[in-house]
């Protein structure tokens, strides 16, 4: 089965493996030029059109599975970044768990106590702060624009490896609420988030953009947090107490020695290279592919990672 | 903790827990006046806005959890519908198996043996049919357009509960790939498919319309699919026949004793009730929601389904 299944519904063909069958389509079908897919363009890529992520903003979040990876993007969230971060270092997610999985929507972590008696002090850190929804455009250096139509910002594209939507009419900039994103749960009031409860996305969430203060994303171990069963009680919330997954700790990567370190680098956004990841997906070549869109959605693209090999 | 966050990152916020926050936003942000979420309107239905699945074209896929109900979809691909109920009548799918779930993707089912000189035989059935990827505009009764932009179809809307693209110029209508829509895996050729390898989405495929016989949707059953193991071998294929997760049985409701047929309704896509549905996910109330997008994609806006109670 797996020479027939392995070509497909595949979303990187790798097409020196299937030259053999530009002469197979359909009769009725037109066949559309091989190109390079976004396989390709990684292997082809240069050194410099990658970029390893920062230690003092990436956070390991180890489970009872391994490692989940996530980068902090203290541009568009700058106090809640440093908010995390300061929780982090006083070990105050060490211990706590996912506390919830609704399907097709997010995975979210935080204290099972908060709101108890037995809740979790911040210490030095902050238990809610001013939302961070949006930041000044100016704040952003690094915006790279898709042509692609976004019915939920006027401007869209990716900052350093981020997913953003822009509006120049006000003037500000945000992260989207793409695969693996991760945000701050708050109550009604905008203010009342801090940090100190997150989620990862894991279904469509754009109509969140500007509604929640988003700090970064998971760049490794989305396969295992959005596999965990999703929770019985309303909204997707685990019902007892043994059905939380725990979280071992959560570090900032400079904290640990470089020999702990995970090496994750991620295509630069800016990079010809990641232009050329999205036309591999806006435009997919044949002989698969039998008609092209000529469109992708900011969310149907995610940003190229790739682990270091020591 | 649970009181905090159950009204946080919400879909369905119910407004009558939350009018005491009605004073309680960020200063600087706006209070958008409440309205009725999607759980309000559900509530406030009539029987007449939702339509009893046909067991004729409905299927149960029996799996070690329980139940996965299918909606299959005969006016977007008549022959493959019809083909993959004679492959059911023949038991054909009785004790297979999903062989792959790639994050963010796809859950693949089907014959582990395909391909091989143990590959089950179809009987009566067909092993490849002619592609259907699109149907005439002409076949489909049913559609209301959505006015919200889609990059990847010149109009987008729903057919009596399904997500569907049409072009006007070409004269054509298809199913979108929503999450948890069901196609039919092929080989390169667009005719080598015939539905003894099966999918359902569970990250966005879009960019698939038009490219893959769609022949419904998963009713009840998605949160089990997608919570499975993703596969560690390329694709996200299961690399040791253990790791399959076996198929009971497949069978046509229709051939099942009404007292052992689920009983699903699926709201009308062509009543009130669901364009109020969409607009409640297009431009949502307060006091949680700050901004309304003013949006919502085709695949953001998931048909209203519940079990009817015995």
């Amino acid at each position: 089965m797996k020479a027939k299944v392995y070509r497909t519904i595949h979303r990187t063909l790798l097409l020196g493996a299937c030259t053999l069958f530009a002469a197979g389509a359909g009769a009725a079908e037109k066949e559309l030029p091989p190109k390079p897919s976004v396989t390709d363009i990684v292997k082809a890529s240069k050194p410099s059109d990658w970029r390893a992520l920062d230690p003092d903003n990436t956070l390991y979040m180890e489970m009872p599975w391994g490692r989940v990876v996530i980068e902090l993007a203290p541009t568009f969230a700058p106090n809640h970044v440093k908010n995390i971060k300061a929780l982090v270092r006083n070990h105050y997610f060490d211990g706590l768990a996912v506390v919830r999985v609704q399907d097709n929507w997010v995975v979210q972590w935080g204290d099972p106590n908060d709101e108890t008696d037995k809740a979790r002090p911040v210490k030095g850190a902050q238990k809610t702060l001013k939302a961070e929804f949006t930041v000044p455009l100016a704040n952003d250096k690094h915006f790279t624009r898709m042509p692609d139509v976004d019915g939920y910002a006027p401007q869209s594209g990716h900052s350093n490896g981020f997913p953003v939507g822009r509006d120049p009419k006000t003037g500000e900039t945000w992260l989207a609420h793409c695969y693996g994103m991760v945000g701050v749960g708050r109550d009604s009031d905008a203010d009342s988030g801090g940090g100190t409860s997150l989620y990862a996305t894991i279904g469509p969430a754009r109509h969140l953009d500007r509604n929640i203060t988003v700090v970064g994303r998971v760049v490794s171990g989305m396969p295992q947090l959005a596999a965990l069963p999703r929770g019985p009680a309303p909204m997707g919330f685990y019902d007892k107490p043994e059905m939380n997954v725990p979280i071992t700790s959560v570090r900032v990567a400079a904290d640990l020695p470089p020999e702990q370190r995970s090496r994750f680098d991620v295509m630069r956004t800016d990079s010809a290279a990641f232009q050329a990841v999205l036309d591999a997906q806006r435009n997919r070549g044949g002989p698969w592919t039998k008609v092209a869109m000529h469109h992708v959605d900011l969310c149907a693209a995610p940003v190229p990672v790739r682990e270091q090999k020591p």
